[in-house]
């Protein structure tokens, strides 16, 4: 590992970021609005939802981005998506930018907005107002905490992670922040993430290196299979450490490294803070014909309920696990394969190994669940996390919005 | 509505088929060995699972009658699936075909194969030789209920079906009979559908009109998303009414509306009977630019775990069912859809619409849950069928294997 994990480092531990989270009364009795400020303009890339319905805030910050190729504040609010809420809800994104920007003296199309929750509801304005003034009046370095709590909705676990990697000799630092799929009331969107960095970046190559590493990590998540309407993923590059860096620096692929490593981090914990999952899932393809192939059969078995239901039965189940590969739509000879599950080899020649159920069972106890499948057809590795489907996450999904 | 339906009609309702279930001890204490026979050579058609883990059985049937066109009994055992095996299952499938074959005195290749339950263990095939011997000493007319008996794994319901049409002053007779997915082990195959026909139809066009038939019913259920290794469903068309119908024939459209009638009527009762099922959900998606995308749209929405749980709680959320619609890959614009549940109209316009949420929860405790799509983008529809999602699912499918 060529990078170091920052202990108790958040969004703010690059130079130059501050950040807040406050208490606006979108939602009940959580911290439900944040802000997240860079001192000076950074570069900015996103990737975003492929739903075809999208939120206002959603299609605002796309929209910015595309224009300015940078952001200097991010405006975030939980507890209301504000996804399908036609013209009015299209006029409060743009409310909620321009209050920011105002506030900061800087252009609106240096906000960017996000927002989850409830779908279909139109936000209350005056709490997302009274919160934007609240939460600007007290931006600070050590905001990051109270930031990352405002995003989550019912999520369980605050998700956060800085890192630091020298780059020719200085120390450049890369944090993210992210919202899951903890969900108890229904209609909520899924997945936010925040990722800052003091490294000096063009546009250009920051969303290329943001699109390589997504796909590596929180397009690589299923907690249910369900894509929601404000799913995002935002980075700003602020320059700040004085490293200016892109694919011809000798060092990249160390950036790239602990860039990624951020980005899996909360793909990670996002899997585990799944609604009701009392499990991480690993699935790991290796030895495929291309990266395409191997994410869709790892893919494939993260998603399906049948594997995901024997997880939490603690059922060393290989024939389900073969079953979710063969129809992931990813060519491969089963007879070729071989699986493990905790290390153990349970499937090889097409037929189950002979092996001691007993031992594996009593291991899937633990949290963390570990598959492997070796295709033995070329060079490609392809990961994949998830979790379990349990009674908890029925009982979730099933309650009646209330 | 062209045809009737036989009351108390099974799989050998068409002249000139018998059939058998009987109890060979492959598993607990239900019929587990069925055979279907047809007193001359039927042309035959098959479609069969697109997992790339393919049962012993299943390609035996397939290899048969890509040789044969034709065939003139089906042997099934339920309780195990022959799947994952390796070169002693191939052997196994093998044998079960000979051994049917030299009873009835047919060549191998005139009999089809299928089987359905635990995947990964040896079929015991001392039970299978006896329950053979013993189903073939028995094949009658009246064998129709025991055959649908014994190709059940733990569905609740048996499933048989058969319908009469006139056809040029004959009465043509069509029937079903099929397994679904109640699956109280884990490891089960999901679905198998035989049906027989003694209109004469040749093997090209029964093969195309299968493969239609099929991508508008048994492609349209899910239950879990989970497509298993053993799937496949089987047509045999005696001619014994004495009606030769093809596509050129004046009544043809009568004929396919019928044959389509059964495949329905099958497909919708295993996603019925699907596991820990309460309710039959059907998705119409209307006004679509084509099938292909309405066909999209309505299985994304059937396989929803969210919408599956929100159905199970009775809750009208709307913001799923656009959502699942929204990511399915179909293109259309959420500003233009109007979207009914329990015939009411919930959103249009990009929004949810103001109803009457009590009365329509009140009715969503019925059994089937109809939602309609309108899409307003051209004139294609197409419908699915599934089932909510329970804690009996998960209790059934996370249960060890015991």
């Amino acid at each position: 590992m060529d990078f170091k994990i920052v202990d108790g480092g958040t969004i703010t531990t690059p130079k130059g970021f501050k950040a807040q989270g406050v208490y606006a009364g979108i939602k009940r009795k959580r911290n439900d609005l944040g802000i997240l400020y860079s001192t000076n303009p950074a570069n900015a890339a996103g990737v975003y939802t492929l739903n075809v319905v999208q939120a206002a805030p959603l299609k605002l910050t796309k929209e910015s981005i595309l224009k300015s190729k940078q952001l200097q504040a991010l405006v975030v609010n939980s507890g209301n998506a504000n996804a399908c809420t036609g013209v009015e809800g299209d006029k409060n994104a743009r409310k909620m930018q321009e209050l920011v920007a105002t506030g900061l003296d800087i252009p609106n199309e240096l906000v960017g907005v996000a927002s989850t929750g409830v779908i279909g509801q139109q936000l209350p304005m005056d709490c997302v107002e009274k919160g934007i003034e609240m939460a600007l009046a007290d931006l600070s370095e050590n905001g990051g905490p109270a930031f990352s709590e405002s995003i989550l909705t019912t999520d369980l676990i605050e998700k956060n992670i800085a890192v630091q990697v020298e780059i020719a000799g200085n120390t450049v630092s890369i944090a993210g922040s992210a919202k899951g799929s903890g969900m108890i009331h229904p209609n909520m969107a899924t997945m936010l993430g925040f990722i800052t960095t003091d490294a000096g970046i063009e546009h250009e190559v920051l969303q290329k290196l943001l699109a390589t590493a997504t796909d590596q990590t929180f397009n690589m998540i299923t907690v249910d299979g369900d894509t929601s309407t404000n799913d995002m993923v935002v980075v700003m590059a602020n320059g700040q450490s004085g490293v200016n860096i892109d694919e011809s620096h000798p060092e990249w692929n160390k950036f790239v490294s602990a860039f990624t490593h951020v980005s899996e981090y909360l793909a990670k914990a996002i899997a585990r803070d799944g609604e009701g999952a009392t499990k991480l899932i690993e699935v790991t393809v290796t030895n495929g014909a291309s990266f395409e192939e191997a994410a869709m059969i790892a893919k494939s078995v993260i998603g399906s309920s049948l594997v995901k239901s024997a997880i939490f039965g603690a059922d060393a189940n290989w024939g389900r696990i073969v079953a979710a590969a063969g129809y992931s739509g990813a060519q491969f000879n089963p007879d070729k394969i071989d699986v493990y599950l905790m290390g153990t080899l349970i499937f090889q020649n097409g037929m189950g190994v002979d092996f001691d159920e007993e031992a594996v069972q009593a291991r899937m106890q633990e949290e963390l669940i570990p598959i492997e499948i070796n295709l033995h057809q070329g060079e490609a590795q392809a990961r994949a996390w998830g979790c379990d489907l349990t009674y908890d996450y029925v009982r979730i999904n099933a309650s009646y919005r209330t």
